[in-house]
């Protein structure tokens, strides 16, 4: 009953149409909407229709929709990623607070590094990175640690590729990929000079489960040419206030 | 084709559905989510499958789903309460530093103040605010500055009660309510000592637009006791930078 005839459940039209927001379109009509979703107008319209009588999708007086913050309040006052998030703010100000560049704190969503938290500091310099946004895990320091401290499946998974470059620096070789995930372990902290953005570097550790898994990633976003042992120490510690903080009752 | 025999629509379900997910409870299994949504057991099981399907439940190894990742991916990259919060952080952020107390950002949403974001100190006292939670506007600080400068259609909708009693110094009188939001607005911010714990005193200043609408609350939870005059002055140059930020371009 909840099924078009091709076969796709109402479900997925919602998904279909939340994914045409993004950080840089948050306003679209139905229409605008229906196109990049690939429903046809009389379902766009429809399904649009029921989301804002619902409250997910907000309706404003030129028709135009956004994101409703019904659906922010319903995706976040009981998400696991509020209680990462909550616990790890604390220690990411202190870092901000010293380190004075982005602070970041991502998880692994999908295979790809999902960004919870970033804290940028106003003279701080170029970063992609946004709320709720992702970055490939072989391209970003944050990515690094959690390939490296998450288990020989996903690794595997990642190293057969594709490898997608995302600036001239990104590894893409997955037998370089292979060495550098293993001094990370080593280290225990993952470095990214340019990987992203040629002008920068990204440092990052692990926030770990007790069996060793990599939780999260702490991560700062440096200048290219900076010193990162510094960030290094700050990140380190943070991690283990982070642990400790997760690690109590909720 | 989307309805069910009972007119609800297959949105509706999936809101009812998330809506049993509270900070509380964010662990449920499907026959737990289908019994507090009121919906049949066969319903309940086949929404939760599209739901985890889709990404926006995900299922544990016991079979029990919480509010996916995906979901909260979704809702928050391209929302307005995310565009308002980082216009806001680095201001609460310095009111945080310097009060020391919990400091929060709510804004209106649905007759109520939605709280968007909370920074809390470690020593910090009672606080019954939680982020993506709610408080009714006429019980919080927060909600007092939303309704003084939220206009007179809002007002004389609330003031039209109900006016529920939170804790026994909540007003609940609408003459003494009115009287009160014709003072916040004389003040230019709204103190609230006990009015939703007896024990904590709130304090809170509009955001405005330039029309002088309240866009958003800033507020403070304070000790009963406690002096308000140096939370006020904070949080009115914090209000400033808020402006000031949300009025630059995105």
């Amino acid at each position: 009953m909840a099924n078009s005839p091709s076969g796709d459940s109402v479900t997925d039209r919602i998904v279909r149409i939340l994914e045409t927001f993004t950080p840089t379109r948050t306003v679209q009509t139905a229409s605008d909407i229906g196109r990049r979703a690939g429903l046809p107008p009389s379902t766009a319209h429809r399904v649009v229709g029921d989301l804002v009588d619902a409250g997910l999708l907000d309706r404003d007086p030129e028709g135009r929709v956004r994101v409703g913050l019904r659906l922010w309040e319903l995706a976040t006052r009981s998400s696991h990623a509020l209680r990462v998030r909550q616990a790890a703010l604390p220690a990411m100000e202190r870092v901000q607070a010293r380190v004075r560049e982005h602070t970041q704190l991502a998880i692994l969503e999908q295979d790809e590094a999902l960004f919870l938290e970033r804290l940028s500091h106003p003279q701080a310099g170029a970063n992609i990175t946004r709320i709720a946004g992702r970055l490939p895990l072989h391209a970003a320091s944050s990515g690094l640690v959690l390939l490296a401290f998450g288990g020989p499946e996903l690794q595997e998974r990642i190293l057969a590729g594709p490898l997608r470059r995302v600036s001239p620096s990104t590894p893409t070789d997955p037998g370089a990929l292979r060495r550098t995930l293993a001094e990370v372990r080593r280290l225990g902290h993952a470095i990214a000079p340019g990987y992203i953005e040629e002008v920068s570097t990204g440092v990052a550790v692990p926030v770990r489960d007790r069996a060793g898994r990599a939780i999260a990633a702490l991560s700062v976003v440096l200048p290219r040419e900076a010193p990162t042992a510094p960030a290094v120490e700050e990140l380190r510690r943070a991690a283990r206030d982070v642990e400790t903080a997760l690690a109590a009752p909720a």
